[in-house]
Formats: structure tokens, sequence, C-alpha cells
């Protein structure tokens, strides 16, 4: 059996303990051991030490052609990286790409945003502010890279764009990573790490991986480290809870569950190109990754006129791809299986909780046999459509405004078509990375910038004009910010230039006028 | 004896239980007394449905009306409130205008901002991004008012400038306040709010006092709303860890124990404008406010060759205050007492702390007799000098990187000249507020920028043609950013227009190019 190793310290290394069993989840066929790892304080201190201080010494141009490196590097191993994504994660072809593509397009982005950069270490932040009008004295702020390790924990949806969007922002910014992906699918996130370092692109320090469990990896972490974890709403609270991380004043950033919602304004017509949006965006949020996303869309709110038109529409094509599930191996099928069977487990007792206030129009959780698929074999959960009691809509305790259900799975919500109700609903969600709003009532629109942007990392808006063009909604671009407020974790990531100050510090620099231009110039 | 209560929820209100008795710390007369409050929950909500709503309908030119109005009602009672920052704080007159007129500064400040802000009730930040070369689909992110509540929890040396500076953010960001001041000395921050109140400037639910302890008050957060704590590493690591804070992911913002730094370069010369401003400032630092501010300088760092000089210089200015140690009523006095018989208390603790790895050059801790105050009464410390062991000053464990004496209490530190030497241990401090360079050397001060930057919320660059206008470090513009990295809490206060970003929501908005142009213009 292959088993897969940490690379620390400047080397491939491993520890005696349990190794960890990599399964294809739709055969259950075990392709590699993750094995456990030592030494961590160590190999923090070695990035602090050696990848920081080489990173620190590039500009942000310099650091550019190393993501530059990297994306043409991986590029070249993309369809090895795209097969092992469908046998590791149940991808299906186009889900793998979402993935790796995903990742390299970070890369060049970042790569991108570098060329507008200046040619220096760090960024001069604004102009240099007067504090008392009769003195000479100035303040200049400046955003330079912290002097520490940024610590990825990556979920298990995304081990290729995790991974590498995490680490392209961070190395630009100029601090060096420790990466440590999620168990179950973490052989893609180590065949990338493994070509990367193989490759000696980047100076020695600036990657590391973690394979296996974190161990005791948050003990070691200092005043100038970051962690960005995607995941759990519960292992996000107990990262921003742990001791040395509230001892040092760790900087932390979680993204985490997310009840994203979408919304159909009274306007829409069944039958127009807006209404075949709608649809059209829904199946993919319900069905891509097998709805394992964290900006999938858990609720779908249409008023109460339109509802049922848009329950028979996504029915039917959502049985059209329940037909197609199944081993992603097969040409056929449209959607795989769950990554883990802790997954489906966890997937089924949450339909449970959201069957107490709401009864599935579609799917049969329990269904044994899927496309290509041994019998008994794979995680598989068909598509499931929920429709809310229109009597628990507004109730902050249902069940559908609490539980993310992490799989193929949405619920219809009813409303009166009225933005303030829709607001209020989407609001028991308790702050989500993206909702949506399609429609073409300017009013109706311009409200909800100004009800639901507070509560959204993201707010997609789609109207008839647009339809043809428009991108669904649980696509996250690099140029536009990560993160939500509240359950979804109150983190930020990615949205262009911003998402660089996750990794420096800003800091002001008083003294005197012409001592700052000197310094600054200006 | 006079009852302080709290107004909450439209109304001044106080519960049964135990009072805590306010004294003057220079003669422990009992001046009032502070009453616990219950209904902490609904005062959050009432803020959430009133205040909130009303301060985000109107622009940020009309919030800066209303920051104005409250500044110049304040400056109406300008001496009043002198007098009982001396009385209720142990502060000098030079003291009690520090916190005073500090606080109606940054009212001044962030009106004079808003001047500059949009016409418009949040801010859209930079400019449409194209996510996707071939498509018309843009993404413009804006910077909303959140929709919850500012919870401020100040320090007691703070007392008008914690409040109001805090406040004035928030209001200008568009969120309402709840503010809890430290008891020992809410005196004042009651008396203010009780002006501001019964004035009627702000809109219901703008403004609500929590007198006492907080109570439950952490246990009714909700993901909209954000704390803003100053205090101790211990309280603000508690309010980070909190349950409530951890599951709903509660924006927090923390300024903590700081051991700030000064540096001496090698090419200062004694007896230059420089040395004599070297020698004002650590003075300034620490007898000002007795020593009690998160801002005071901790630790002096002058080369070899310059300590013997520069200590008998701090002696003999020191000796000079200590003489005029003592109640703050009397004219002749030059610097009060602590706030309180705890922070005495602590103070000694700290410097006996400090005293392992460290002597003390001037000062005695145990000293009972101070100008105008009676025997035995009056929580007095003179100023303290200390020198470090130098086998001790790259010792990552020695007390004076670890331990804050908040008192007028600091310890100088000799280092071999070399910038490398210098940033090795201020950063033993592990993140600070802010730390000073002293120095002509262009090349020296450069270093400290890269070196320094990132461990501080704010370095302070003083040359010989600057010394005499410049500020003394422990100075807080508004706008300069205030906060720093680990030790100090993370936090990121004022600074201007950054600072707005602790009360406001980034999201991106997705859109058609024409659809953003017409929501948001350009």
């Amino acid at each position: 059996m292959r088993v897969l190793e940490s690379y620390l310290n400047g080397a491939w290394r491993s520890a005696d303990g349990a190794r960890t069993p990599l399964v294809n989840p739709a055969t259950e066929e075990v392709l590699a051991e993750a094995a456990p790892a030592r030494g961590l304080g160590e190999a923090l201190q070695h990035a602090r030490d050696g990848g920081g201080p080489a990173l620190r010494a590039l500009s942000f141009r310099q650091r550019g052609a190393l993501l530059q490196a990297v994306a043409k590097l991986l590029h070249g191993h993309r369809e090895e990286l795209l097969d092992l994504s469908v046998a590791s994660g149940g991808n299906t072809r186009g889900d793998a790409k979402f993935d790796v593509d995903g990742g390299l397009g970070v890369l060049a982005a970042y790569a991108e945003l570098a060329e507008t950069l200046p040619d220096a270490p760090w960024l001069v932040d604004g102009e240099a502010a007067v504090v008392v009008r009769t003195s000479k004295v100035r303040v200049q702020h400046v955003l330079q890279p912290r002097h520490g390790v940024a610590v990825h924990i990556n979920a298990f949806n995304f081990p290729a764009w995790g991974m590498l969007g995490k680490a392209a922002v961070a190395w630009l910014a100029g601090m060096p990573v420790l990466t440590k992906p999620a168990t179950s699918t973490s052989a893609l996130a180590h065949r990338i790490a493994e070509i990367i370092l193989q490759a000696n692109v980047l100076p020695a320090g600036a990657l590391q991986l973690l394979m296996g469990p974190a161990g005791d990896l948050l003990n070691h972490l200092g005043t100038q480290d970051v962690v960005a974890f995607t995941g759990s709403a519960d292992t996000g609270a107990k990262i921003r809870g742990h001791r040395t991380v509230l001892e040092h004043g760790v900087r932390v950033n979680v993204e985490a569950d997310s009840l994203n919602a979408v919304v159909l304004g009274p306007d829409v017509q069944e039958g127009s190109e807006l209404w075949d949006l709608i649809v059209r965006d829904s199946v993919t949020e319900l069905t891509q990754k097998a709805g394992q996303k964290c900006t999938a869309t858990r609720r779908i709110l249409a008023p109460t006129a339109l509802l049922p038109g848009l329950r028979e529409a996504l029915a039917d094509r959502l049985a059209e791809i329940a037909g197609r599930t199944g081993n992603p191996a097969a040409k056929a099928v449209k959607m795989g299986p769950l990554s883990t069977a802790q997954q489906l487990t966890d997937a089924r007792a949450g339909l449970s909780a959201l069957a107490e206030r709401a009864r599935i129009v579609r799917g049969d959780p329990q269904r044994a046999e899927f496309v290509e698929a041994a019998a008994g074999k794979g995680f598989f959960l068909e598509p499931i459509l929920l429709e809310a009691d229109p009597a628990a809509v507004l109730d902050r305790a249902a069940s559908f405004h609490r539980v993310e259900v992490f799989g193929p799975v949405a619920t219809l919500l009813p409303y009166d078509g009225d933005l303030a109700q829709a607001a209020a609903i989407v609001r028991l969600g308790g702050g989500s990375l993206v909702s949506t709003v399609y429609s073409d009532d300017r009013e109706f629109v311009a409200r909800a910038v100004a009800e639901l942007g507070p509560q959204l990392g993201r707010l997609v808006l789609a109207d008839e004009k647009g339809a043809g063009g428009s991108f669904s909604p649980g696509c996250v671009f690099p140029q536009a910010l990560h993160g939500g407020p509240g359950r979804a974790g109150g983190g930020a990531e990615l949205g262009g230039r911003t998402g660089l100050e996750l990794y420096m510090q800003r800091t002001a620099i008083q003294g005197g006028a012409s001592q700052l231009a000197r310094l600054f110039g200006g």
C-alpha cells in the first residue's frame, strides 16, 4: 500500500501511529494511506526562519512570477490531477475541473494582480495624514507581510482549489504556508505538493504539507501566524477558542456552514430566460460536487404563486440527474457519491432534521442502487428537494434555517413576494457566504442590496437581460470576496487586493512629513 | 449616596443587587454607587430595532453632523467634566484633559472625515472588477453598516476617550452603541452619557449605557453585533472564547496588554535635541496618567554606551516628579495615584516579578507618604525605573518581556547598537500597540520600518530635525490606527476611514456591468 507522507522541515516525513486509509468513495477501494507526522513546532519555525524571510525579500512582482511558475507547472500535470480527483474524491470530470481549474485560476488571478502592485516587498496604504493642523507630523499606514506562518486547514470538498487558492494569496502577500488537507480527499493535495516541491520552484520553507491529523499543531502557533480554516462551524469554534490562539492573539479566518439562499423576485415570469436560469442554477447548485460546496444553494425562496411551477421544473430536472447518479468514472454519470461514509450518515441525519418542518417533494434518501456502482458499495445520495411547511418559514427554530445538509439537498420556501419578508427569511440563516436575487424589478433589487448585503459575503444579482451570460451563484471568483458573517464564520478571503490583508499587518508609521516622504515617496 | 443607573431600552434603570462604590483614588472618599442592571437582551434588541435602522437611514454627512452636535454639547460641559475626571479618576488636570479632550478630538476628527465621504448611507469600495475576460459579469465590493449593536467594553484609564472614541467611529459607520465603562472610574462616563441623552441629540437607541457588571450581556450577542473591548489580555481572551461569540461568529476587537518599547539609535548624541526629546518622552510616558496608558513605554532600549547617561537623566527627572506625586486636586501635584487599590496591589506584584531579572535604579514601591494625601489613604505609587540584567535582555522568559506593570514603571535594556538585536528584543514583547525609534541614521530607520512594522500597531520615528515638534509616543491620534498584533490583542481601531470597517460588512455584489453601474454609478 502506498503511504503518503508529510513534507515538513525540508523533507518527506512520517511518524509511527495509525495510518488513515484513503478510499475511492464510489467503490470503497483503498487508494493509499495517510501517515501521521510529528515535529510540527519545528516545521512552523522552519517556515518562520526560512520561507518567511525568503518571500519577504521578494517584491510583489517576483512573488507573482512564482505563482505563475506554479500554475504553469501544475497545468502540465492537469490530466493526471483530474484523473486523481475523479478517483479519490468521487468527482465527475466536471467536478474535478471545477476544483483543479479553480485552483489554477486563483494562482493566475493573483499573478495578474501582482502586475498591478508596486515593485516592492510591501504596500504603502493610502496617503500620509495630518494629525494636528499646526504640526509637521504625519501618519502613513503601510501593509507588510506578517512575520509568521500561514497555516491553512482545508475542507475535504476542494483539495486543489482550497489549497492553491489560499496559498496563492499568502505567497503573494509574502507569507510561507503550511497546508493541511482534510484527510479523506488528501491524495490530490499530496500529489500537488509533490509536483511543486519536486520542481523546486519555491524558496525553501515556503510550502509545507501536513498529512493525517493536525496533532498538536495549534499549540505551536505564535503571535505573527495566521490560521485560515475552511470546514465545520464546530471545528472553526474550536480553533478560535483554542488556548494558544487566544493567548497569542493569533489571527484566525474561518469559512464555515452557510445556509445560502436564492430569492425569486415577484416579477419573474415562468418560461422567461430568467426562469430558465433559475432552474439551471438551482440544479447546478444542488448537484455539482454532489452538493458538497459551502456556496451551494440550501434555501430557495419563491413567491407563493411561482412555487408550484418551480417545484415541478426542478423535480423534473433532478429526476433526470438522479437517473445518472453513480460511479463518476462512468461517462454517463452526472453526479457522484458523497466523499465519505460519515458524510452520508450526517447528510441522512440532516435530512431527518429538515423533515421536521418540511416534506420531501422529490428523491429517496435511502436509495441503494446507482449507475455502475456495486451493490452496497459507495457513499451515494440522490438529489433531494424539500418544501417547507409554510407556517414554519418565518420560524427561527425551523431546521432549514439551522441545519446545513452537505449534499445534493435544498428546500423550497414560499414567501409573500415582498422584499421585507424575503430579507427576514434569509436573515434567519444567521449570515451566509452567498445569496442570489433573480429579478428585473429595480426597486426590489436596490432594497435587496441594502437589506441583504450585510448578511452576506457575496450577493449575486441576475436579471432577464444577463440571464444568458450569468454564472451559477456557487462559483467563487478570486476577484470577489469569499466569506460571510455570523454562521458562515465571519471570514474574508480572496477579493483581489483586499484578500492580501489577511496575511499582512497594517501599521501606522508616524513621523515628520519630509522623513515619511523620503521613506515612502509621495 | 448618589446611585448611578444604566440607560437601557429607553430609560434610566437599575436592578436589585450589590452596588459598587466609586471612590476618589487619592482620598478613598466614596463619590457615588454604581447599580447593577438587568434586561440586557432587551437592550441589545432595542438598539437593533431602533437605533440601527435610524442611523442607517442617515448619510455619512448627517451622521457626521450628529458627532459634531455631541462634541459641541460636551464642550459646553468641559470644565465640569475635567473636575469630575480629577475627582473620580485620580487624574491631574493635564491627565483629565488628555482623556476628555482626546474624546472630543475623536468626535471632531470623525465629523471631519464625514465631510470627505459620499452623501450616502454606505460606501462603494473600489471599482467594479472583471471576473472572466469574455463576460459582462462584474464584482463591486460595498461596505455597509452591520445590522447589529456595537458593544463597547472600556478600560478604567480612559472613561471619556474610550467611550467617545469608540462611539464616534461606530456612529459614523452607522451602528448603535451600548457602552459599558469600567466600574471604578465610570462616574465620568455616566455623566457624559447623561449630558448626551438629556439633550436628545441622537436617535433613540443609538446610545445605551451599562453601569456595573457586564452580567449576561455576552449571552445575548448576535451574528451582526460587534464587540470592541479594551482591557486586560485575560478578559479579552474570555470574550473571544465566549460560547455565544464563537457560536455566532460575533466580530470582536481587542486592545490588551502591550509592552511598548522605545529604541535609541546608535547615532544618538547625549545633549542633542533628540536626546532631550528622548528624556522628555520617556518621563511623559512613565508618569502621564501615572503610567496607566496601554500605549505607555515599558521597555527603553539603549546602546550600552548610552545607557548610563540615560539612566542618570531619567532618574533625575523622575525624582522631581516623585517629589510632586500626590492628590491631584492640589496644584503642585504632577502625578496622581493609581485608579484602584487592586491596581496598586497588581502593580507591586508586577514590580516583584520584574525585579527577578532587573534591578530598581530609582523609586520605592513601598513609599507611603505623598503630597497632600492623608496618611495611609490613596492608591499611590511613585515613578519606578528598573534596569535589566544584561544577560536577560534576549531571554524570552524574562519578566520585562512578559509582565506589563500598569503604573509609572519602565525598564532600561542595554543592546549592542545594531538594529537586528534591537528588533529581536522588541519582538520578545510578542506584539505591541506602539514602539518608537529615535535616530538620524537613515539605514537604521529604514530597517526598523521593515523589521519592527509587523510587530506593531504604530511605529513612531523621531529625529533631530523634528525633535522640537514631535509628539510623545503614547499619544493616540484618530487618524492613526490604534491596536497591535499578538499580545496587544490583534485589534485595529481608529485610523481614519479604515476604522469604520470594524463596524461595516464588506460584501461583493456580483452582476452585469450595466446593472452594477446603475446601482452604484461609475
